[in-house]
């Protein structure tokens, strides 16, 4: 099957799941459990049928196509992705890798590889964790890392929990943990997705080889000051909030460029109390997101954070406290997958780099436990989360050819 | 007259206006132009004429006592404060003010003193601006400095303008430029007023010598940098407007530190865009208020803050805008009156300190044009605007002692 075939498949069903948005022609809104994630859902359903799998839904809202190999009880190899999106997000985050698994089982059937295991190709549900501030919803379920009390702790801005929105959307949450799948069964997972940074496009670079998925660790930092009148009240005699703390975050993305090794540290909110350009803030909270391929990195930058702010808040006379929100190790991938895929990229002339993924996927929540590998694809101008979001159906039809390389390495050995 | 007796008549008439609240037990909420308002110039009127004061009320709302000399065509020697509040503020801000000022009047009629000219106490309408966002209201109208159009174009937050909350009140704004006093009418202006800072206390000083009222500018500052995702967006790719932005503000309380002189700076105010924590910020705004008794002090911090912008927001490789808010010189107040009053104050053993005010005052308004001073008492931890907010009654006493001085002086040569 030549390249323009592919890349058109590709486009004709990535073309028509652009359809199901609540905003339509202000990007894709397909929130989990709603109207949009059903009419995705039936027309993945199809489409994974006409590739000749075999599909059912899942307790956790997973869409699961299976091609059948040999031995249907060995581990089999897994591809997939996320077909919900963020609130007027792009038309690709997610929903093009499930795309492209369905791609690549049509490949192996055309490339008559008689399978010794299954191949399966999930289209998973609720990765963003958007609508109930939560996250990697189908893939922990898959892991059996989600249950009832889960399902009615998290609740969307309605006031909605999972476990009511599940039961209107046609799922029984009470049999989450049927969605589980027994250790051992999953061999390998594979997931393609846009790179949603701008490195590849930025290089000109079609593929990227995801050789890790970054640990992050994230803070919220509160400095406590004293609100004073900013006329009446002299330098040596107050307790600025947003001198002391400023003066820590001034200096987090250095740290971060130091390393010069792509650990990147981002400080995206300040809030200032009472917040008057006439008083003197008696609060600051500010929030800190540290990533890096290098756990040691995250720590180090944490750890000059902490001694700063011990540093600047008791130069101050005030005080502070850290709020962990977030802490994730690095995951590395599997460099026997990507030692496959790069030889393929090589032998068939496709550019690619070795890169971190600096984002997390669901390949973060099974890469924890399974044999993970990524493929990214180009993110023009590093756009995603947003209706400009572009990726080109040519790069998605080259990282099909070489999973289905990988996949069939896997399948027939 | 003993101090004794003075601080019992400036306790009684402070606590008797305590009652015109619109928040009670909850600090004073006393706005322009209210039943709050008409309550405390119908208090205050009927105290001015007990003292023996001619009284009305003037086309601003300025309530008018005038205790009449041999001549009453010459420059009068003027005493007052304004008797409005901010909402949820103290029970002394302004309205001391103007019960010293009749207490002073009280003072030099049991002294036996012949004035040569008038003593005329004030209570000026709405200094603080709560209401309509402006300020200076009374003052200014005395001066000429308010017109029917200025009435008609501030509106409070329910869309009640100046003019019709006037009307409303049973004044006629038609008749605003009335309330101005002809040129050289006014011979010298005394405020006395709270600090509104912790100086006087912490040094437990009984009064402060107003010598200067600092001069103000203040600005919004807007960094622009670009929204790039916090995890996939590399170091040296991003326009971090906060990074930009932390690394000028984390400077400006050292500026003014450095100058050691009372000059103070602070940005109270810091709002990013948009503002999640894993979002590279694409917009910073802050605001910066420097103050200072030398007005090339204040330049100076300003052009510093200018110079780190063009370097910080070079090197990020976005723009900035820098919005004018309030530029106000410093106004330096009568050098011979403070020296009356100091050295009426070592006579009489008084604890005194030479300080400018870091606020602004009807005194501000009045002192561009005409001979003024002030005297500063104690707030209790420098605490103002706010329910707190107290001074010692025998301090207002000593502050109306020293007043009732320069005014025999002032009024009999």
């Amino acid at each position: 099957m030549g390249i323009e075939e592919i890349t058109g498949r590709v486009a004709r069903d990535l073309e028509h799941l652009k359809q199901f948005t609540a905003t339509p022609g202000d990007g894709c809104t397909r929130l989990p459990f709603t109207k949009e994630a059903r009419d995705a859902v039936n027309f993945l359903t199809e489409t994974m049928k006409e590739a000749g799998l075999t599909v059912h839904e899942d307790a956790a809202g997973n869409v699961i196509g299976v091609l059948e190999g040999e031995d249907t009880q060995a581990p089999c190899v897994m591809m997939g992705s996320h077909y919900d999106s963020v609130i007027n997000g792009g038309d690709f985050d997610g929903i093009a890798g499930v795309v492209c698994g369905i791609e690549v089982a049509r490949q192996l059937k055309e490339n008559g590889i008689k399978p010794k295991r299954n191949f399966v190709v999930v289209g998973f549900c609720d990765e963003e964790g958007m609508r109930f501030g939560t996250g990697y919803f189908g893939s922990g379920a898959m892991l059996g890392n989600r249950d009832v009390e889960y399902c009615k702790h998290y609740k969307d801005t309605d006031g909605i929990s999972i476990y009511d929105a599940m039961k209107g959307y046609g799922l029984d949450p009470e049999k989450i943990q049927d969605a589980k799948w027994p250790e051992g069964s999953i061999g390998q997972f594979l997931e393609a997705h846009i790179e949603q940074g701008p490195v590849l496009d930025a290089e000109n670079i079609e593929l990227g080889l995801v050789d890790c998925i970054v640990g992050i660790q994230r803070y919220m930092v509160t400095v406590h000051g004293r609100a004073d009148h900013a006329g009446t009240t002299p330098m040596d005699m107050r307790l600025d909030a947003v001198d002391a703390a400023t003066k820590v975050i001034s200096k987090i993305a250095d740290w971060a460029r130091e390393k010069a090794d792509g650990t990147v540290a981002t400080t995206g909110y300040i809030n200032t109390v009472p917040g008057g350009m006439n008083i003197v803030a008696e609060k600051v909270e500010f929030t800190v997101d540290i990533r890096s391929s290098k756990n040691e990195n995250i720590n180090d930058i944490a750890n000059r954070i902490r001694a700063a702010l011990d540093r600047e808040v008791k130069a101050m006379g005030g005080s502070y406290e850290i709020d962990t929100k977030l802490v994730i190790t690095p995951v590395a991938l599997s460099e026997e997958m990507l030692q496959i895929m790069e030889d393929d990229c090589k032998e068939r002339g496709y550019s690619y780099k070795r890169m971190p993924s600096g984002a997390g996927h669901d390949a973060l929540e099974i890469g924890q436990v399974i044999p993970t590998v990524m493929l990214f694809v180009p993110s023009k101008e590093g756009r995603s989360h947003c209706p400009v979001e572009f990726t080109k159906y040519s790069d998605f039809a080259k990282a099909t050819v070489i999973m289905t390389g990988l996949a069939e390495k896997l399948l027939t050995r």
